[in-house]
């Protein structure tokens, strides 16, 4: 996921990707012009300066036609900011220490500022200061521990969610286990069962509204010993979709600063959707279809194909696109309001580059 | 789907279709009961004339029983006014312009006010001056041409939701293509790739919340060069459903200005459910299953059975039914919200009749 | 599904499920810790008497730990309260009457208070007095009456959501029959279709969002003549959700009275999830997958698991959960907000307890 420019100003370049650098300079242009934008359409009368005698007439208001240009410039402005640099970045492979054959996975969680696209900052909760927390990947069979470590200001404990374990790693304070306290380290530890393979997660199962919707939650994926041949493919994308107080996100990021997909003509890439929010998100992918494999970590009966795809709270949906069409391709949830406004796309929208 | 009365006041008539120009006739009268109703339950002694001299006791309040027989006035006015005249009919298939074998489609995009039910007129926005926009039904491999006149007041461009184009002509401003401006006229031309038949979309991809929400979609059929055994049926409905601010929609119209679909016993029919709005619609009918068929276009693995199947935003669902069971079948959302209040249905009611 | 015991305050105790009088004790000390926290996080200095002549400080506000603690006591309270005793139970299986080879079932329509949860009670329309109303559970080709005293103010039907009948059953006023007048009573009567086995329900199709809102649904049982091998089960739980005026509820009961699931180590369970709501519930169960066997009675073409099941309203899912796991597993709707709140877990909660 490399940065992306998706285009400039005088022409389309759909299938042009290019450098970060490029990006960043056009993105500094569109910048200062979304902001002239917004003076523009503000256009405020009352704030022109009377003192000098001379009251300036009043402004006429916009032109059905100035409208248009205006809400065309948002549009604009928003692609060309995209993949938009912002701080932090969230489902990073963790890669565990290892201790008598155990994989230890070591996670904090703390209160923290979290920016979810450029400027807008939200109160989170992070494990390990990401959103979403540290990616987990491990094999069928492993040994794992998790240490949690809570710093946050309230109790909190860790569901393993897709994950058939001992009801005391199970994570629900009082049925299995104390909450544990601010302060408190808490430690898991099981072995992954053998067919248990797939897209889990791993997520607060306390004040949990607050907690997941805050930002704790993390992909655990777990190989499988003997992956299928329908799963060998040149890239696997883990696109955890969230909806509360952090706004319409992929990844803990809004649109313009979320990550673009890439992939070479000809590749084939699994995509594991897993919705941590409190809505459906309709997943659409332009210029390809999907090939539907996995729900909740199980194969389906036969694999089917869609190019929308309803992705309920706590789902998770293994797809495979086949790269076969050369492009850069929108890609985002088809719930319009989540995705779109007359000041330009924002929210649940990404690309998928297929480069040639 | 021509006019069917559902009943009248004295016995249920649910197999006993009859003519328009009773229904008009019953329509009006019920029209009349309606508005005494509405002026009965408002009941309000506040308007009493008082230059009288004499001033009218307040009316006594409603008794339960009065205002049973008053709900149940507005459910059968709601039924006989059913299907109701209104002006504007969306989703006409349109026989395109053949020029050097290439199938042209002429679409105008416009503003207007579109009557959704009797009386209730909304700001639209329409290609053609239909919502949903012509229906467009072509063939696999055909070389497909779409001329878009922009006549709104704001950019627009089109997506074809479901077809795997060259990502020029994939209707996403500022990715694959500059807006179309008000006033210019884009031409889209493809050929529909083998094997992407199936029930797919076109629909606005700027400002889209607004567009798609105001009347920008229609359908987009592909003809399979080679059809399934089950896809050979005497009927093929598209069904579209919309909730945006125009109400809860099948096909632009609310109930009860939505149509019947019609089949005589023993036929099969094809319905092609498409979600062009904000939530989950789960379609409901009555008296016999559906028979889901394909999902966007692709077979699904086998055949499968229900009688409520949830539509998502941007998904299409192919369903089959086999009219065995002769009546006039309620067909509805089962969010019933969507489809009925106190004062009656309402929005996303329809009927199936099945004529002996 | 009889009391058990998911806690105490000292130790998580998962799998060792107790009994009613030891819980009611813990339930009536933590009804006080709860009544002291709602104290103490009010805590109103305005409310301090000042006739004395001393007027005490102003409590000092909570500190942050003071405030987890609480929240955590909040929790705990739910948990120790559940299973908790409320007046009414829903859903009870009704035995027929016998008549002449008919089972004829009576139901008798009336508005009463129904106890949600303990010391919430809410506006209801029942079916012999329950909600859900009793279960109807019969056989294919079965010849069933139904007799419907209507003693509501307003008028009804009663629509067999999922049974292909004669359309002068089916229950819908203005189009296959008259409503159903306060006081009247109607007689409902089908020979239940061969085929048309499964998970169905009945409920009112007249002014129904407020009718099957307020309580009139029940499940209809159809059970093959021929099970497959599939369904042949230990356990055989109804699981209606609902989301109305009522609150979030399972079988018409909001945490902590929910009742939970219950099955022996090893035991295979069919659960039948409908959805008479007027949202999604995607239904998480932890601890195990469950198996996904029929949609709306419908086999599935073929099983397939997940443990994260969207139940759309209107639909019903059947699912088979090999209990293989022990322990009291977490058995929610993972739309977090129907489920927890800073007070604890409330509404769409229950849990399945797997003995050892």
């Amino acid at each position: 996921m490399s940065g992306t420019r998706l285009s400039d100003s005088t022409r389309p370049l759909a299938n042009d990707p290019t450098d970060r650098r490029r990006f960043l300079r056009d993105g500094a242009l569109a910048a200062l012009a979304a902001g002239a934008l917004t003076a523009c359409t503000k256009g405020d009368a009352a704030a022109t300066p009377v003192a000098t005698g001379k009251t300036a007439p009043p402004a006429p208001p916009p032109t059905p036609r100035e409208k248009s240009e205006a809400m065309d410039r948002m549009h604009e402005a928003g692609i060309k900011a995209f993949p938009a640099k912002t701080e932090g970045k969230g489902n990073q492979l963790m890669s565990p220490r290892i201790a008598d054959g155990v994989k230890v996975y070591e996670l904090t969680a703390t209160e923290l500022q979290w920016e979810v696209e450029p400027g807008r900052r939200v109160s989170a909760m992070a494990y390990n200061g990401q959103v979403p927390g540290p990616q987990i990947r491990v094999r069928e069979g492993d040994r794992v521990r998790v240490v949690l470590h809570n710093k946050l200001s309230e109790s909190t404990a860790i569901h393993f969610h897709g994950l058939e374990l001992p009801v005391d790693q199970d994570g629900v304070p009082f049925i299995t286990q104390p909450p544990i306290k601010p302060g408190e380290t808490f430690t898991y530890e099981f072995t992954v069962p053998l067919g248990n393979s797939g897209s889990h997660m791993y997520h607060s199962h306390h004040n949990a509204t607050k907690q997941v919707g805050g930002g704790l939650l993390g992909a655990f994926i777990v190989e499988p010993t003997s992956p299928r041949a329908i799963e060998k493919v040149d890239h696997d994308y883990v696109f955890i979709l969230n909806d509360g107080t952090h706004g319409y996100t992929f990844n803990g990021k809004s649109f313009p600063a979320t990550e673009p997909l890439t992939a070479k003509l000809g590749e084939r890439i699994r995509i594991r959707f897993m919705n941590e929010g409190m809505m459906i998100h309709p997943m659409h992918l332009h210029g390809m279809h999907m090939t539907v494999i996995d729900k909740d970590g199980w194969a389906q009966p036969a694999p089917w194909k869609c190019d929308t795809l309803n992705v309920a709270p706590g789902e998770r949906w293994d797809v495979i696109v086949h790269c076969n069409n050369p492009g850069t391709w929108a890609f985002h949830c088809h719930i319009l309001p989540h995705a779109e406004s007359d000041h330009g796309m924002f929210g649940m929208v990404t690309v998928l580059v297929v480069e040639k």
